[in-house]
């Protein structure tokens, strides 16, 4: 297989966009060429989840290949719930690695506002088994709540560390201009106070509001391209080093321990051993936090914290901006926002800014190697990308 | 890039199926995985075009793979219109030809009568431009219309032509077990008599009942494999030798002449180039005759005659069972059905079986080069593959 580069990045504003979703990915698309210095690309992959439900627009790819002016380039949509985003990458990983290809763009879009909030609950709720789950109620967030109830009576996880997980990540959002949330959040507020429960209510008990990520439109693009292309371009070399991706049961009550998340711990493995680095040489991860409960408990099964340690170490501030491992600079999904199908390339662009140190007030120091977890459904299909700074 | 090998095929029936759409495909899956011989793939690619909208099911990949048991393997799920079956197969191709999987199933599957027929024509309408065709109330038989009376208008084609590819693609579906629709018509039934205004009324002029292909639930599938698993398997050996894809302008009144179907002719070129054949190298294909049109008007675009005679080849026998290039044995979209995610995976397995001389009583002799050409929105994203028989 061929080494495999990223010759440029863009994105949009993760909040509220009142553009056809098809121009919401054009606009990403069209930084990322700028950014690459390319007018011409061999293939477009287009990560979505529910344009065809959402948006009235089904062959997604299609339209934003015409936006772009890239006609006759081939197009795909590729959908994998909210892991679509890093489907999608690995796809354009592969399609390079195996010399078809020498230049792919990688689009995530969605636009989720479309739908009031209620259907936005049923949308996702596409993901869960249809007759072993869904009939009976289940949604993400009461499946996210079960297993957080179950992680914290098993490892000692409090309320009290959900709730600095969405502070941290709040705070770097506040950083990141393209942030669907600027505020600031305290512990106290949304804890301690007396209007903490009224501020921050109960979603699937025990998981609140603050708890949550938010739902929101926007788009991020990654141009991926042959190390001959990436040398002649001059930008810093940032190689996509490793992809992983693993599925598991499809209903959550299958697995003989769900606190276990089997296949974000397969993914990264796959994807950091493809990449021959260990999860102590990376410097700065993006994980999948939906949910708080997710960021401390991926950062564990992607091998950063022991089992039921990852809470201790966010504790300790190991996982903060100037932490040993900083973990969601960007915001995460919690402050950044997640726009389903864009979240997986969102995550990328950071680890990007990252690695070339294009990061501002978020920079993290030195960083060479990057990680990011992309979430499919509750934990059946996760992709997990390896980024690695050359040169 | 990797020598890529057909390991194993599966079908169900294209007609109204009353299982969830996760079982249909699962069902090929289990006989591809029988046919093949092996119980383990790397990976999984689900061609599907509405699970979101039509079946309340988005991940489908992830819940296929559960279904049939084959977790951790990777699974994505492939969107390109009617399309999207061989985008998936093209996926699956790439990823063994890098080098990064050996077996890699491919899927595809529809269920698409959960809708009303209303419903189905605007859910197909989401391929449309959603600003130059939608609001104005296009649809896909609408431009289908629009097509065939320009081209009628402008190399002759008439009525009586578009009915002879009904006609045949009913009489080749007779004789497949898997298709849809098992109805024997005549010209003079359909065209000639008294009744066939009732029988056969116009849709979109000058597309009556007959020219346009059914509304079908089904699931077909193809085994992937590396040369060195093909050839411990033991099966005869067809090689997936060629892919090609292009896209087109989205809004169709954009084309400078509507009657080319530009991306159909790059397409296929790239596929023949790639297998090192020319199309009069083809001994049998797989057309996309959504409408009796299109299957005229690929027989030119992709080579088989030149352009402006696909009717006249069509008159001389050319294309049928017994003629100089046979399309569409498997009875076409037209009489085999069209469940849309699953339609090019079924006309990759009709291929298959025919280079395999396992076809029957539609056995065409001599197959040894297959080509299926799988349209996409209204040719703005076209999908061919080429077969080849080995030993």
């Amino acid at each position: 297989m061929r080494e495999v580069y990223v010759a440029g990045i863009g994105i949009t504003s993760f909040t509220r966009l009142e553009y056809p979703v098809s121009e919401i990915a054009a606009y990403s698309g069209m930084m990322a060429m700028r950014d690459a210095g390319l007018d011409r690309v061999d293939h477009l992959y287009l990560a979505n989840m529910g344009g065809c439900r959402l948006n009235h627009q089904s062959g997604l790819a299609s339209a934003v290949v015409d936006s772009l002016s890239l006609t006759p380039a081939g197009a795909d949509t590729i959908e994998n719930g909210p892991a679509s985003g890093a489907s999608a990458i690995k796809q354009g990983f592969i399609a390079v690695a195996s010399g078809l290809y020498d230049v792919v763009m990688v689009i995530g879009a969605e636009r989720m506002r479309e739908v009031n909030n209620l259907d936005a609950t049923d949308f996702v709720a596409t993901l869960t088994h249809p007759l072993a789950e869904h009939i009976y109620g289940v949604t993400l967030p009461s499946l996210a709540g079960m297993f957080t109830r179950l992680y914290m009576e098993k490892y000692g996880v409090t309320a009290r560390h959900l709730a600095m997980v969405a502070v941290k990540n709040h705070d770097n959002a506040m950083l990141n201009f393209y942030a669907h949330l600027h505020e600031k959040i305290t512990i106290e507020g949304i804890l301690d106070s007396p209007e903490a429960l009224t501020n921050n209510p109960y979603v699937a008990d025990p998981l609140r509001f603050y708890d949550c990520c938010p739902v929101s439109d926007g788009s991020a693009c990654l141009i991926l391209v042959s190390g001959a292309v990436a040398k002649k371009l001059g930008k810093p070399l940032v190689r996509l080093a490793g992809v992983g991706q693993a599925t598991d049961t499809h209903a959550v009550h299958e697995r003989p321990d769900p606190t276990e998340l089997t296949a974000v711990r397969l993914a990264a493995a796959q994807s950091m051993q493809l990449a021959g680095v260990k999860p102590s040489d990376v410097n700065v991860a993006e994980l999948h936090d939906a949910f708080t409960i997710l960021e401390i408990v991926e950062s564990e099964e992607v091998g950063f914290f022991p089992k039921g340690q990852g809470h201790l170490a966010l504790e300790r501030g190991e996982t903060g901006l100037k932490g040993r491992i900083p973990i969601n600079t960007s915001g995460g999904l919690k402050g950044k926002g997640h726009p389903v199908g864009a979240t997986g390339v969102g995550q990328a662009h950071e680890i990007v800014l990252q690695l070339r140190e294009e990061a501002g007030k978020r920079q993290v120091k030195n960083a060479r190697v990057g990680f990011t977890c992309n979430f499919g459904g509750f934990g059946n299909n996760v992709v997990c990308l390896t980024f690695v700074r050359e040169g």
